[in-house]
């Protein structure tokens, strides 16, 4: 507790644009965002005042951050899971749990467990050899097969196309092991994003659609156009239903896939998400918010989205060269004075996503272009 | 210009929570506002990483503080016009300046310069002696009359009402000279907040009603119920004409007498206004990013309202007692999850402004009600 505010102090281990968003929910709910911090440059260091400076898995860093902090909570799953243990044991309050988290740090402990829970997933294995990896793709139509790294991986990272099982040989001697899933014929992807106090109450956001590019999300459009009520509440009472089994607090996003006749789950994350940042404007209470008053076991806040549709495009850095980020921020406020803007305080690097633009209205057809135009506009190096 | 980001710095003298609330703004703009705070307590200095201590005279904290800043703007009206002129003079960017400022700053100057330009207001008049005022008050009904302090004036605080002319004398003997202005018989109060650019771009928020209490706002309705059309762009065009006129820069907010007949000017503040803060959940753009965007000269953003009706209820400090902040906040959680609520991190004292609540909707008498009852439960020490 703040004893010169009366209100709790949440800390976050991680400094990037994930823990500076959430800075900005807190302050409205009286607190400030303490921040574990990798760099003073990381995004959420350089404008949260309670920021500290050290790795995250540094165990003295991460105790002395811990002091005096009501809970601790993440904005990656990178921090190992013993560390977290330590600090539970000496009385900190980790949420989500380590117990809860390791399902979104190990793709094989999260395959196991949905399995057992009887989720439905692409088919998959975890392999330790080439020729495990062949057994696997002949099983599954003899094609290209993926594999993805048990650890580690976002944002694309750590997912790789197997065209052939040999392809396999080089990433088994780095790692030992990797997860092998079938590639299943996609309608589109799809995300339910929901948050979970450690009271149990749990409080579930409209089903988005998720459209990826070289496995880096780009965009969202929320709801899921067209989604039929039937897939959409599915999909939500089985994010749901991961939350509570895995015992999850704080904010849970469910990747799915949309295939013909069902859902079937990617992946999880246990943190604000991607998938969730369109609930800044579009829906009553930000991810970001929620997220904070689960971990804080606050009654949660209303879900509901406050526009027919809302559209988030990721700003992704380009090339070097053209003009800067404040040029082109001028430019894209002169052409759409209702596109709504979020940057990270990053440096632009090529591919590097520096920020997002979200876009409310009523047809989604409009909404999307202008969403994609306004982050066009901030795109650096391109012509407009 | 920050070259981690390459972004501008904006600095904002007075670390209350109009630094606080733009500070949320800035982190989306990819910046971090620069607080001059008088105390490490502030609200603002609370919550933003780039904060110095020091006070709003000092000359010297005042160069210290601007340097490096693209541009310098103000929580409140107490910066002296003479340090914000000789900044000016050395070269740092002001917004507004101080000759546009000095007209939120002293009412006399205000009234005679609103005066010039023909702008309706109630009868008023400069007095340095109870005769004066005994003279104004039987030109004006013979009853009652107010007085205001020329300069200093906020919340209720130099406001005075003069039931009879002798009660100036205290007043006259501090201060030198005073304000007297007519007892308007009132239908209700209103305010016009429109923002400028130095290039001379205006953007108007829909027309609001404020309620006060003893002074001090207590609730905006936006927007202000049932004012017909003619009225309400007529308030908005004569906000705009003043901004125009008196070169303001960033926000100005009117606040306005409406009386049978047409509507008198009260004061002005050049500065987010209280009677803005309903627009960080009900219009497109809040008054905290368009000031940053109006000081920068950005293009202004879209002021449309999100919701038929915004109300938005101050939060008082009550007597001392009962339950905590933290508490009273999990209560309205579970009373009202669609509540949205802003605590500025203040020590709760009887009175005090420490937060608000805004409430949308599409019926007036739910919203005022939810809002209301909302801000009731964060009262400390009443019953509930």
């Amino acid at each position: 507790m703040d004893s010169r505010t009366g209100l709790p102090v949440v800390g976050m281990i991680g400094g990037g644009q994930l823990a500076r968003m959430t800075h900005q929910a807190a302050i409205a709910l009286g607190q400030s965002l303490r921040v574990l911090a990798a760099s003073p440059d990381d995004g959420a260091a350089l404008v949260a005042a309670d920021t500290m400076i050290g790795h995250h898995t540094d165990l003295e860093a991460l105790r002395r951050f811990a002091k005096g902090c009501d809970v601790v909570t993440f904005d990656h799953e990178h921090v190992p899971g013993e560390l977290i243990e330590t600090l539970a044991a000496e009385g900190v309050t980790v949420r989500p749990s380590a117990a809860a988290l390791r399902h979104a740090q190990h793709k094989g402990i999260m395959r196991e467990r949905l399995a057992d829970l009887g989720v439905p997933m692409p088919a998959w294995r975890r392999v330790t050899s080439v020729a495990e990896v062949a057994e696997f793709a002949a099983a599954h139509g003899g094609g290209p097969v993926i594999g993805k790294s048990l650890v580690g991986g976002y944002d694309g990272r750590g997912v790789f196309a197997l065209d052939r099982p040999e392809d396999a040989a080089a990433l088994l001697r780095d790692a030992g092991e990797l997860l092998v899933e079938e590639r299943v014929p996609l309608v589109r992807e799809l995300a339910a994003v929901v948050a979970r106090s450690p009271w149990g109450q749990i409080a579930a956001y409209p089903v988005v659609e998720t459209v990826q590019q070289d496995g880096i999300c780009v965009e969202v459009v929320a709801p899921a156009p067209g989604l039929d009520d039937e897939t959409a509440t599915g999909a939500q009472q089985l994010a749901i239903r991961i939350a509570t089994e895995l015992d999850v607090v704080g904010i849970l996003a469910v990747e799915m896939f949309q295939v013909d006749g069902g859902i079937l789950v990617n992946e999880l994350a246990m943190r604000p998400h991607n998938s969730g940042h369109w609930t800044i404007e579009g829906a009553r209470t930000s991810q970001f918010e929620q997220h904070l008053r689960a971990v804080l076991d606050y009654p949660l806040g209303d879900t509901a989205p406050l526009a027919p549709v809302a559209v988030m495009v990721n700003v992704l850095g380009g090339p070097p060269g053209g003009m800067g980020i404040d040029e082109r921020l001028h430019h894209l406020f002169a052409a759409d004075p209702g596109a709504r803007v979020h940057l990270y305080g990053k440096q632009v690097r090529p591919g590097r996503k520096i920020g997002h633009v979200t876009v409310l209205g009523d047809d989604l057809e409009v909404v999307r272009a202008r969403a994609r135009s306004a982050a066009r506009w901030l795109r650096e190096g391109e012509g407009g």
